[in-house]
């Protein structure tokens, strides 16, 4: 089996980008991923998106970007998981390249959300959970998130206030992110004054859609064997659960995360203590809560303890959204999976600047979709 | 590399499944499969659909229909590039089991389409044209179509009463198919008859819609080694080309099928002579005449020939659309890549009855998105 190693990456800014079309954005995330790679073709791609059938009327983004990049009849698939189609389009490639049909991919997360009435897009949202039972009736996709929280504070005995750490985090580290949606730090008293959204989330407690691209050149290990050092997956992992919370085990528990996390360990025969970065899918505070636990960084009921011991903050025992997280680097649905991992090889790379973990041979992503429905977690590791 | 080699079929009758959820008609066609395969678990399971998230509001079918079969927990995906979407979905599977990662996968497509107002599912399906340079403009997806058999027409001289033979052909299959949607017989009177759709396309030219699911369980050919005769992918290859056809080389040949046919002769080895059935993307008749010299089976602009020559027909020289092809099987967009290997796999085990080909060593099935866009072709052999 061949083995992937990274040989590209690159991203555009989260925002709202008015100016620029769907194409326009996952072409300028690729060029900067090529040119990182130093190619100018590749075998495969595999193109990460959620919501351009609705929110851009546009199907089978495989062939408009490969046709747009400069790569038309490259073959070039479209993957969904809604917000975990990122990593699922990162985990097909990595298993193509491992195939040896593939010799060179490229994964390309892209979503274009600001152009559309926020109800469209709400309603876009909602697809993630169960069209027939929550969504008929009436459920948000926030409002689910916040079931799983206010069930969460009732069986741990957490306060709302608890929560904050995360968030405070994320923009802590997002200062310095040129690439994410806040450059700015949030404090407690922020938090404390956020409007509610659905109680108990909070503004603050909520990540931010936004419009984004971010792309990754994969090639085989053996391809670049005399590259020294080289970034390379060394776990990849997937598991589902049940879309709908009533169809669920453990309201609170994350089940997806702990099988597809410990598989992940598994292949890359690693440890927890191994691992110097965790780029974990805070869509909202209650799901960075249950990452850490259902992924094995801590025990049940015990993540906002992490959190607000700093244990999470770049020298902590695990350093999480360490460029912003979905919290402040924004959310740009279909592409953030692509972020996070781009984010863990800059730090693996030891191009992290201000927010450079200090252990940095492995690194974390972890992406989910719905409420924690797909997960998929991916080691890389510089060899 | 491990070679895939196909355990399990399934299908249900393309129809108006109105009694029926999406995730119902993707479980029967996938129990019809497991239990084919005598297989109650898979490793990985491929969705392929075009349309939930507008048709049917639902996004990541991975887990919903893994958790409606009984598969929760494992590991799911979508996957879609328009009506290619099924053998798309096929082809990842493929590359996942060579991986040597998974060892057995199910591929499912499906979609329900009748359930929304026609306007509704004309506009979800004309996302698989361009939205910024075609659909803005007001173009449908039949009339990208037109434009095509128009210009066909122009430069090889035949008339639309040359392409009744194609549909006449799939409907003399699909009687004998008690999973089509229409099992009856069309004559020339009954094309010249027909209703104009999109001026030449008439509605005898043009596939139906429906609802619809097939499944596939996969394994690795080695795993059932000692069992024989077996269906084994011995080429599967994809390519693109741009979407809309002002950005094409040539608007009558579709270069991704030239490049994904002879990609997956080279792998298999063989050439056209061995392969005894074609299940062509008949979406309109056009796209069947340009599939047949997109793929070599004949020379261009002769498509017309081969059909009125009856050279298409089950003892013809290349047979199509044996169980009624997208033209009377019914064309349930994201489902109709998996009814067609499904279709060349009863051709290979020998089980298709009145339409059984003779020669049934090798079969073929391409599968197309948009309006060649998203090309995808598989080889099959009995080994």
């Amino acid at each position: 089996m061949q083995k992937s190693a990274v040989l590209g990456i690159g991203q555009i800014k989260v925002q709202e980008h008015w100016d620029k079309s769907l194409r326009e954005l996952a072409g300028e995330a690729t060029l900067f991923a090529l040119e990182d790679a130093g190619l100018n073709r590749v075998d495969g791609i595999f193109v990460s998106n959620m919501l351009s059938g609705t929110a851009n009327k546009q199907a089978q983004l495989g062939a408009l970007i490969a046709d747009w990049i400069g790569l038309k009849y490259s073959e070039s698939i479209r993957l969904e998981a809604a917000c975990g189609s990122g990593a699922y389009a990162f985990r097909n490639a990595v298993l193509a390249i491992a195939s040896g049909q593939i010799e060179t991919a490229l994964v390309i997360g892209v979503e274009k959300m600001t152009d559309s009435p926020s109800a469209e897009i709400t309603s876009a949202l909602a697809t993630a959970a169960d069209a027939d039972w929550e969504v008929d009736m009436g459920v948000s996709f926030v409002a689910l998130n916040a079931l799983i929280m206010q069930r969460y504070m009732h069986e741990y005995g957490w306060q709302t206030s608890d929560f904050a750490a995360f968030s405070i985090n994320a923009h802590a580290n997002a200062v310095h992110n040129p690439y994410a949606r806040f450059n700015k730090t949030i404090t407690e008293k922020t938090y404390q004054n956020a409007p509610m959204i659905c109680d108990p989330i909070n503004l603050m407690d909520a990540s931010s859609i936004g419009d984004g691209a971010a792309a990754i050149v994969l090639t085989s290990s053996e391809r670049i064997r005399n590259q020294s050092p080289k970034i390379c997956v060394v776990g990849s992992a997937a598991a589902t659960d049940s879309i709908s919370l009533q169809n669920r085990n453990d309201l609170v528990w994350l089940s997806a995360a702990e099988i597809s996390s410990k598989a992940a360990f598994k292949q890359a025969g690693l440890s927890h203590s191994d691992i110097g970065v965790f780029e974990y899918h805070d869509a909202f505070t209650i799901m960075a809560a249950l990452a850490l636990e259902g992924s094995g960084f801590c025990e049940r009921g015990e993540a906002p303890r992490l959190a607000n011991d700093e244990e999470i903050r770049i020298n902590g025992q695990i350093p999480v959204a360490t460029r912003g997280g979905l919290k402040a680097r924004g959310h740009p649905v279909g592409a953030t999976g692509i972020y996070q991992i781009v984010e863990v090889v800059q730090q693996l790379r030891g191009v992290a600047g201000e927010t450079q973990v200090p252990r940095n041979k492995y690194g974390m992503a972890q992406n989910i979709g719905g409420s924690g429905s797909n997960i998929i977690t991916h080691i890389l590791a510089r060899e």
